[in-house]
């Protein structure tokens, strides 16, 4: 947490290097200066690409941008670490759903931000790319009377352009900006629908090796989200706090409530659920046969069933046109 | 959840024999009356026991009873049960830990319940068996600044000396009196603690075959605290309600307090939290090599150790009196 400069009339001191502290972590307790919080974030995401291996030393990585503060954040400390690796190169790609008042400031900070760091910024667009725009893809679902949410759609469709682009761009990795709290709510989410399959298949997609799937990871899933928020602070980095207009945050935001809660009654908890995971995800993984992907008999995109689900999605709305 | 007899002033009936219903399962919508309510928890139980198969027709169980309403309900409705198999026989059993102006009331409708219900009843003591009460086992673990709390003597202890009595007993299972708030909070507490060892340990000691530890089930894990308090309430069901003193329930009670919150949004969460870990645990159960037991030095019962755990603690008290 955020520290007040005096704690009881002392100065509290940066644990690492003296200087006045101005955070402390909670479930270490350790207290840090403004520069050493700042490095500390840094390392931790060194620290998560090499424990989990998730970069070569000549990856060409991806990062999916929205504008928001966990991906323009992911942004900064991805050109911070890849500045060591001269092997080594990043593309911010922006996908524009197409949800009008809503994007369009998180383009700009996303624009800005790679500009600043000298990464190269696309922009792909459900409309070029479907032909339809999220917006008239729900309008058509209510008007069929098809039960999906508009985040079904955003979200299957969103990540199919992903790995298609990111093949066009010759790209090696995808990297989304998933913070430790993300992590621990989608799990949470899973166990209260009893969604092991799911689980299972995201388990199984990580360890995936397909030549139609470009890996996907997530360098900043360790790192508490508040922690994001005063890193960018801290950063002056501008980043967008407008909600989705089709945000379905009900659930999601319930589990966000009672995990800061009990994390602030029991510090380090979300670790341990994200330990607790990655020990039963490593027994279940050896235990599983690898999983086998088809291509799409429509688009040949990667995909568990004979029609991957982005084409399953549209074909249902009559909309696949390829 | 327990019905007004009215619904905008018409009568609400059962949804199975169209008497007045008295009771509403809220994640299945079916209403009930109370015959069929009751009905219904004495067949879930016949069910688990059919579906996880806890029970042999010739199965001599020995049913662990504290008193308290899980216990007392368990022994109505296994008797019930138990009259439908001949060849079937059941003992109550009651530990006595030696925890002065707690555990009297319970003995006394433990005693009063398996009289009526012609079950026979034993009782043995932390005080015969170990020399000494769990009150002074407490009392020397302060003395000599061990940090265990007292629920890690009482449970390990209690397990130790239901194993050697079922046996001395010739008794072939153990039914203990957990319901589904139980394992639902007990499986959120694994996970916030990070402890997959433990949850991989107790899905061991389940399945595990050997000749000296006696399987113990849990008939009632599928059944709702609520309505086993609804049952206990329409059979006019004695049990006592007072606290344990040592009883460590912060964290399974801010687990109680948020699941049953839960529940109320979004009902069926807890069965789907089971249906999760009931899935994982058979993945994880079929990867696993088999849980090899020991004897233990000390006392020749088995144990995955050397010493078993229950020794353990009384070697480091300075009480093991072999």
């Amino acid at each position: 947490m955020a520290l007040e400069c005096r704690d009881g009339g002392v100065d509290v001191k940066c644990s690492l290097c003296g200087a006045p502290a101005v955070f402390e972590r909670k479930f270490s307790g350790i207290k840090l200066c403004r520069r050493c919080f700042m490095r500390s974030i840094e390392d931790k995401v060194r620290w998560t690409i090499g424990k989990y291996k998730l970069l070569e030393r000549d990856d060409y990585t991806l990062l999916a941008v929205s504008g928001g503060k966990d991906s323009v954040v992911m942004m900064h400390i991805m050109a911070k670490i890849e500045s060591d690796f001269p092997e080594a190169s990043l593309i911010a790609v922006t996908i524009d759903e197409g949800i009008p008042g809503y994007r369009e400031v998180g383009f700009k900070i996303a624009s800005k931000n790679a500009k600043l760091l000298n990464i190269p910024h696309r922009v792909f667009s459900f409309k070029d790319f479907y032909g339809y725009s999220l917006k008239e893809i729900v309008e058509i679902a209510e008007r069929k009377g098809i039960p999906y949410h508009a985040c079904t759609y955003c979200g299957v469709l969103r990540r199919k352009i992903l790995n298609v682009k990111a093949k066009e761009l010759g790209v090696t990795k995808i990297a989304t900006a998933h913070n430790l709290d993300d992590e621990v709510q989608t799990i949470f989410m899973n166990i209260v629908r009893g969604d092991v399959n799911r689980m299972i298949r995201v388990l199984s997609l990580e360890s995936i090796k397909h030549p139609g799937f470009v890996p996907r990871i997530k360098p900043m899933r360790l790192i508490p989200e508040a922690e994001i928020a005063l890193y960018a602070y801290f950063k002056g980095i501008d980043f967008y706090t407008v909600d989705c207009p089709y945000s379905q945050t009900s659930l999601r935001n319930e589990f966000r409530v009672f995990i800061n809660e009990f994390e602030k009654k029991h510090p380090g908890m979300k670790f341990s659920v994200i330990s607790f995971f990655e020990k039963i995800s490593n027994l279940l993984l050896n235990s599983m046969p690898p999983l086998q992907l088809k291509e799409c008999k429509y688009c040949g995109e990667p995909s568990v069933k004979d029609v991957c689900r982005a084409c399953e999605l549209l074909e249902e709305l009559g909309l696949l046109d390829f």
